[in-house]
């Protein structure tokens, strides 16, 4: 099987593994997760040579005084065969023996298998199928199966890998006193050394559908629990190895070890295939919601499954206090937290199919407003200024030094924390966004108002007025494109900030129309005067925002932007003297010139598609497409959406291509300025969808209805998706000639703005619309 | 003779020249200059190898196309003498072989002797006195007398050299071409290569007193003009060559050529001893203005004489239209253009004494204040903002890039010239300072006004208003420390700005009530509304001024300092991975330390001697004290004026030592960041006079009088100078039990503060104060 990764068919991906280069991303893009817990896409024999992981949220810990991060806890699935002497059978490197992974994303099941030289002559396989139970978050579950094609006596070792692949440091460093072994199986008790979580892992297993009397003893080796199975197996046969592994932490619950031990019975009870019923059920239901289907383009398809089961199972849905990791739970590079990546690309992908994980993500950052409150506080800021990046409490995790200088060795003090104000209006955004696609009351001025106060307090406590200018302005922001720290006036930044301003205000007219006693209770909640909010207004009203320039018709990215040296990307790169250097602030190849990392006032069209007349966004489109280096995941998908928008069907599909498959192409360094920052790139795989929805289908909520002017790219025939507006599921179908709105709710009818008209859906009617 | 430089009394410095080690200081230090010309101290027959150079003030020429500097014009003073076959005598290397530079500061002369070893056997000294006429500053002068222990056929060799030290590259590149014999001698007229100044040089010659028949055509030799004399020299006699050279530039006049051969003729008319007569009457008169006297401490005397004598040559005193260069004439180092050096650190060295040399200085930048304007509006500001590097026309010839990262041979941009403000109210500052020291009417309603109100309008067009704080602001700026660039309220610049606004509008005021029409014709100019000025008192008034923490009773540089890693200079140099590295933002070793280069708080505190009580100064002297560096030459100084004020007696005459003896001692790195910054650091020399007059004698010129307050060193009986002080020549004699003040002059009576009470000095009347 190619070595690459592929698809077969729109649901299966597939790669073969023939040696172990890339097999960091293979990791990522094999993932088994569910929002609770990710486990690695390795084979069972894997150690962490090969990146073997599984990685738990809510389990922040800081081994090595720098980096807190989620914990890489042990190796429940580590299995290996050995011969009857006790050694470990050799990969088979005969030209037809088999090596694979195989990932359903349909049913959310890994499924691989490998061949092994038997001691004298012949071959043994070893498949598994492997799954992070979704209906049961709290378990993982591996099916093993041995055949071989000469009779033979193994030994078959089912064991805990204590020692695992973690990025930042040991975070058990009292591991090996606690193994023990339980009623249901041997299991760890550990605590992380920092933190002080407790976790419990118990390991259930069953031969061939039954508990074994042997081997509940174990063995260490090599780090490694170990119990080993003695097994004679005919030609032709094969023996099942069915473990449970069942993971709990005292974040989860008071009692981790005896939920765990519980689960563990439970799966010895329930047995493997009824657990994995179970899961495939669920997806099913999930899939319902989110799938995106194409006519006749089964790659383009694939990718968009692909990116969306990258999407859901990175996502903590079962929580309301949890972030999604910018790499999810593929490892554990940046810090399993959440960056604004959160608000403006995951939750898009979540918008508009499951509303429900939407606001989860939104009550997160709710739960997090102390952090954010503090941060603001300890930088002599009022308000809501949230971590660049966001962990459990919502307190800044980005340290002051986030890469190094290779030239130097010299560690570079990057902004990303304090001066990245984007952030706080950027959640605005996202409360805006849900407000318009939800239309959830309760939200909108219960948590929502009080985050947008805080927001909007934050944001009048951190402008500047020029008396002799007469406006408000921002100073030392970095706006997305994070190369030009330092600047003046980023027109994405201070847009965001007028809007959250307007956002804010409006809900306070809301909450005085609809709601005085809430807002009664808010403004001396957050003791909020008529003077601030005048104050608010005032910075709504005389906020400079960066205007087009008369005579070439551009936007300014910041002051000064085009004073700086025009050079294209790839010409500038000539200027490296290492490969890993950073191109940034302050002292980077980029800094002092146009070449941008990423969308910068593309994203800006992205989010506000109707700030600007067509012409002015492609003219900048073209200005700003030419010096974007686009180092960043999310810069190609939020491109795509803008060329479909302004017509540039080509170039939208090849950045729809892109960016789908920055993580099957490993396209992306997995270490900048010495930092390791790979794994699944969590942001790209949440705005998949919204490049076929927003851009390719041109469907997207606004204030009172739902816009529609779709651009599909040539090959496709056509895109079917729901699309759930104010708790009404509307399916969507987009054809080349002809599309159709279906709404299947019971609610209000709906406002659908076509370029020349406006339609009224009612609900339990269907419209259709001729291109 | 000892090869370093040493006093042999008060007024002269000494120096054995045994190598040619240190000969760049060496040329420095026993300079000939007369603000016009500086013609480094270096023996005839040397070449640029030993960075022989003559620099001509008000020649800029940018010849490598990065830096703009005074032109380095041919050698005019080339001697050297050949035996009779035309072979260069030998330096003499026999053990009494005598070879030394002797500079005579009173009579502004230099002398020096070499000896040389004849063919044969025997030796021939070489004797040369130099002067740069201060009497008619076109002029250098030379006698050179030779003369034998043995009889001997020699050639003596008078040449002009035009391959001589140029830092950035050669300004005249068509001068091959333009070698000519005149009437006088060989002359030279020349053009600089990129601003097209002609400069014409003429060269005149007595041979024992005469104007020799012969030697009228010269030869060219290794860039060399060449005019050989056959000279039979009996041992015991000697012969004299006396040299005068000529030099005027287009800048000067319109007909430079005919200038220079007139002043050549003339040379040949007066000869060398009424010249030289005429250059001692000159210094004489400076001397009996500049001569601060110390009882018993020739060492310190003679350093006050040295420091004295540099920053005289070093300033344009015949002209109102060009600055002091931060090195002076002494090289080409730092463009031969002014600093905030000019305004804070020479200007009191004249002011004193002087006080028309003063004025002179501030017309410079009056004349100067259009480039100050155009620098404003280029960068999006009103009103004046001088350059970091002001040249003839005021415009900014700092570069972006000073240093290299030596590191990674990548440039750095430093913010001196866009970030440094404190420019603009220093020069604020100094009109201040003139008009307390002069009460010069016609300067103050005057040029003073037009800047006063220009620099104000620039610092309201800077400051930002933070409305939650209910402040104005300075943000990103750098202090007077440049370690610490991008600050927010940097402490000395937001006190600056604030008294520079306060002297706008008291000028304002009093321009209202003395000279309305003046005041009229000014607003009018300068289009200056009642709203402006009234934003110019709200901002005087609400301008942020960090106070005082109550805790530690220190004041914060600027905002945040505090909060940087608190470490020693000399434990912060461990981390240098290139002894050449820039300390500096925003990469250095310092930037995120407490490590300051110069002094910042303490430079305010000299500044303002009475802003604060003595004791919060003497905790943040101490404070501040330990965590500077003093890179810079201006550091020392000022840190002992201020340790005198604070009682430090010992610490204060360490400073005064370290400060004297900068140039002497060689004690400042040449190079930095990559870039030559050698010289003469004519600011020490300018504040040396200060540091004896403000520090030990504390005697200072304040709103109403002069104040007195002493703190003479252990070791000094008695410090006496003259003071000017409102047109009056005070006479004071400081000792260690008393004191005398007298009113030489014809002007009202002067006010006389001392620590307990105030004693009125009327003119012609004395004073004795006992201590
Ligand atoms: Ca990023
Ligand atoms: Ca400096």
């Amino acid at each position: 099987m190619k070595s690459s990764p592929h698809f077969a068919g729109p649901w299966l991906l597939e790669q073969g593994v023939h040696n172990e280069e890339g097999v960091v991303a293979m990791g990522s893009n094999f993932l088994c997760a569910n929002g609770y817990l990710g486990y690695r896409g390795t084979f069972p024999h894997w150690r962490k040579e090969s990146y073997v992981a599984c990685v738990v949220e809510d389990t922040w810990d800081n081994a090595d005084g720098t980096w807190s991060e989620l914990s890489s806890i042990p190796n429940g699935l580590y299995f290996r065969v050995e011969n009857a002497e006790g050694k470990a059978l050799q990969t088979s490197t005969a030209p037809e023996a088999k090596s694979f992974l195989r990932l359903d994303l349909e049913k959310a099941l890994l499924s691989g298998s490998m061949d092994f030289d038997l001691p004298e002559s012949g071959r043994m396989t070893c498949s598994f199928t492997r799954l992070a139970n979704i209906s049961g978050i709290h378990l993982l579950a591996q099916r093993i199966v041995l055949s071989a094609d000469t009779d033979c006596s193994i030994i078959a070792v089912v064991g805990i890998d204590t020692d695992v692949w973690s990025l930042n440091g040991n975070h058990f460093a009292t591991l090996a006193k606690a193994q023990r072994a339980t009623n249901a199986g041997p299991g760890i008790d550990m605590r992380t050394g920092q933190s002080g979580i407790d976790i419990a892992l118990r390991q259930a297993l069953l031969l061939n559908g039954t508990k074994p009397k042997e081997g509940t003893n174990f063995t260490i080796q090599e780090g490694i629990m170990l119990r080993p199975f003695h097994l004679d197996l005919r030609a032709g046969e094969s023996v099942t190895i069915d473990v449970g592994v069942s993971i709990y932490s005292s974040r989860d619950l008071p009692t981790p070890q005896e939920e765990a031990e519980e689960d563990a019975k439970q799966f010895l009870e329930q047995g493997f295939d009824a657990i994995r019923e179970e899961h495939e059920a669920c997806w099913k239901k999930i899939w319902e919601r989110y799938t995106v289907s194409v006519d006749s383009d089964d790659d383009a398809w694939g990718i968009l499954n692909f990116n969306t089961y990258h999407n859901v199972i990175a996502t903590p849905a079962h929580s309301d206090h949890l972030p999604i990791g910018a790499r999810g739970l593929s490892c554990q590079a940046y810090q399993g937290a959440a960056f604004w990546d959160q608000e403006i690309f995951n939750l898009p992908g979540h918008l508009y199919a499951q509303p429900e994980t939407a606001r989860r993500l939104l009550i997160y950052r709710y739960k997090t407003l102390d952090g954010a409150r503090r941060k603001a506080a300890r930088l002599g800021f009022e308000g809501a200024f949230y971590a660049w990046i966001s962990g459990d409490s919502g307190d800044e995790l980005c340290p002051d030094y986030f890469f190094k200088d290779v030239l130097t060795g010299r560690k570079i003090r990057n902004h990303f924390n304090d001066w990245q104000i984007h952030i706080s209006p950027d959640i605005a955004y996202a409360i805006r966004s849900y407000r318009i696609a939800t239309d959830d009351h309760a939200f909108t001025v219960g948590e929502g108002a009080e985050i947008l106060f805080e927001v909007a307090r934050f944001i009048a406590s951190r402008v500047v007025w020029l008396p002799r200018k007469g406006r408000y302005e921002i100073h030392q922001v970095l706006g997305p494109d994070e190369y030009h720290e330092n600047a003046n006036n980023n027109l994405f930044t201070n847009v965001q900030c007028r809007f959250a301003l307007t956002e804010a205000l409006e809900t306070l007219q809301r909450l005085k129309r609809e709601q005085p006693k809430r807002l009664e209770e808010l403004t001396s909640l957050l003791q909020l005067e008529e003077q601030e909010i005048a104050l608010w207004k005032d910075i709504a009203d005389k906020l400079f925002i960066p205007g087009i320039d008369p005579t070439t018709g551009l936007l300014p990215q910041f002051d000064g932007y085009f004073d700086l040296e025009d050079i294209a990307p790839s010409e500038l790169a000539g200027r490296l003297k290492d490969s890993n250097e950073y191109w940034g602030w302050p002292n980077g190849i980029a800094f002092e010139t146009q070449v941008i990392k990423q969308a910068d006032v593309i994203q800006l069209f992205y989010q506000y598609p109707h700030l600007y007349d067509k012409e002015t966004m492609r003219r900048n489109y073209r200005y700003y497409e030419k010096r974007t280096q686009h180092r960043s995941s999310l810069s190609p998908a939020v491109h795509a959406i803008v060329a479909a928008r302004l017509g540039f069907a080509d170039e939208a599909y090849r950045y729809f291509l892109e960016a789908g498959l920055i993580d099957l192409y490993n396209s992306k360094p997995a270490i900048s300025g010495g930092t390791f920052i790979g794994g699944i790139h969590t942001a790209a795989c949440g705005i998949a969808r919204q490049m076929a929805i927003q851009g390719f289908a041109g469907v997207e909520a606004y204030e009172g209805g739902i816009r529609f002017e779709p651009a599909l790219p040539e090959v496709w025939k056509k895109l079917s998706f729901p699309f759930y507006y104010h708790g009404n599921r509307i399916e969507v179908t987009v054809g080349k000639k002809q599309a159709r709105f279906e709404h299947k709710g019971k609610g209000k009818p709906i406002q659908l703005l076509l370029p020349e008209k406006a339609v009224e859906l009612k609900a339990g009617e269907s419209v259709e619309v001729y291109l």
